[in-house]
């Protein structure tokens, strides 16, 4: 599984700029220099564990196989919650065993999982409130290293799976929520593209969200003039609300949670 | 024009910390895991070409000759604006045919340019709303990993040019406007170094911006104390309006657009 | 001191996601496009020379001995202040002499300092306002690549300590305070570990700041439910308050400076 330079990815919600995330990546680094250090995103809300399991499913996907993941949002830290190993598509992943591993595994289980519990290599002396840095980071740049990955502890068959609400149809009518706000202020929905598949695109199908409506699903954001409420599916092949070139979260004060409905 | 560790430069609109960002290298890492990917910016304002193409200017001349640039600040994704290669000063640059490329080019004219449409070196699937990550990204680590560039599509010799103000001398006068607001809330004005040159550095000289005033041109913030509004040329040859230790921009309320002016 | 892909870090106060960030690795990698460039961090308060001293000396300590760090939080920049090289525990350091080396510098006096006044190893034309751009980073870039660090100056066994607040006991009171917000919001006090050896960790023990209290002293943030104040030690090992899963900062209206005590 091993490539030339290896590649290991971080997700956590420490905070854009945070000290902490270049002291994550220094302790990898002293454990293989040769590391590339690639942020997926620090900028999961503090403990959002469902919004870090979507991020980190939509975004592995581009990585090529071999990539090690690791990814920290762990309120947890220092409780009894477990530390996984877990091997998706021929990527390897390294997480708090508390649902961050949900969408990735839903989409497809993992072939291989094992318990972080071999002290060997952990930094010397572990935190109880830093598992990021003296845990799964370390154990991340072992494994991006060539490390066999059953050393790192006893095997598993099963992980923590975080209940994610999924669209229904109701008759005619498609009623998904807004699972994720993203970095422009569009609202990602869970209605998938699948879902759609006999939804006409033109301007007869209504979509709704709170008391907000628009009609059509179109291809691009450009397809509409700026200021105009529009649905398209989005490059993660899920419906998504935009406002062109705004934030449609800001304009139309709906977040993560709102009922969207498509009526054809 | 390859160096030994292919260095690709990413400038985007995405909004710091946005996981577009870890899809968007994972897509170029796929291609090519070698690439040295740096971060220019991530912090243009949603949509603002013009700001784009003024950090691309600034920044990508203080990189190695033979580094590509990719740059996406694209508000027209998906409909019929082009996708360019440009070369530049012996640098490469992929990025929509929108302004983004202005600064550059008027600088110094692309030495070739091609219109990026040869799929070969797309995703395989390419979503119509997240070109970065389904074409510019990996034409860009092609790019990086040597690809000729003439492959990419046919040769063009224009591009799409966006109107900058320019400062213009009124009388002994010069006046200009602030055309970006720093990191550290610094108003960069369109007054260059060389407009200045046979205007006095002491405090004989009078820039006004609104309804603000400071008379001397200094050679940096140091020179003055806190909470002072000071003039001086910036790191970027061009004249500065400051508040030593704070923003500007926050404190006199001032933004891109304000008028400046030096009287001598 | 080399080692096989030279990693140098970055600490600056130009904020995440600026053009001048950028614009600094294009010059180091003009140097040597072979160097590693890891971020520590770019959120340090703009001209905030003692928090960066702080996020420096938190952070430098997990990275491999040979690594590089540049420290750019430089309010002086272009005046008389000197810029340094100091070699401390094996690891080199390029900043100001300003007081950022300082908390460094007390846990471990460097080994060797030189005064950075070669400019053989600057860019050929420096600004007056951009020294990290100019002289450090390009600095830092040679002697990542093996520079003898003697041939940048002159030595000198002096540098700018900037006074720390350090904790005291009244009694059987410890009195410290607040000495930075970290990203998540939590309180992280200048009372060490080693100072409250002989406290007892039970909820005898009573911790108040400002007109706050908790009691008892915790291992981890998952020890109590959320919304709770809570008292642990952090990963830095000094005491920290923190609400779980909350910002305290936020809730309590309390920031750098803030009395602490502990009263055992």
């Amino acid at each position: 599984m091993a490539i030339s330079r290896p590649i290991v990815t971080l997700t956590t919600d420490f905070g854009v700029g945070s000290r902490y995330v270049g002291a994550m990546k220094g302790a990898m680094l002293s454990v293989n220099p040769h590391l590339s250090i690639v942020d997926l995103t620090h900028a999961i809300p503090q403990g959002d564990v469902r919004q870090g399991a979507i991020a980190l499913d939509e975004t592995a996907v581009w990585y090529p196989r071999g990539t090690t993941h690791v990814a920290v949002i762990d309120p947890g830290v220092g409780t009894e919650r477990r530390i996984l190993y877990a091997e998706i598509a021929g990527q390897q992943f390294v997480a708090p065993d508390n649902g961050l591993l949900s969408c990735l595994a839903e989409r497809a289980w993992p072939t291989r999982m094992f318990v972080v519990e071999n002290r060997e290599y952990w930094l010397p002396s572990s935190s109880s409130t830093f598992h990021g840095r003296d845990i799964m980071g370390p154990v991340g740049a072992h494994l991006a290293g060539g490390l066999e990955p059953s050393l790192l502890g006893p095997p598993t068959n099963d992980l923590v799976i975080l209940p994610l609400p999924e669209a229904q149809r109701v008759g005619q009518t498609i009623v998904g929520e807004v699972i994720e706000v993203d970095s422009f202020g569009n609202l990602i929905t869970n209605i998938t593209e699948e879902m759609l598949a006999e939804v006409p695109r033109d301007e007869s199908v209504r979509i709704v969200c709170d008391d907000h409506e628009t009609f059509g699903i179109f291809d691009t954001y450009g397809a509409q003039p700026p200021m105009t409420l529009i649905a398209l599916i989005g490059s993660g092949k899920k419906l998504e609300l935009a406002i062109v070139s705004e934030s449609a979260a800001m304009m139309l004060g709906v977040g993560v949670g709102a009922k969207v409905s498509v009526l054809p």
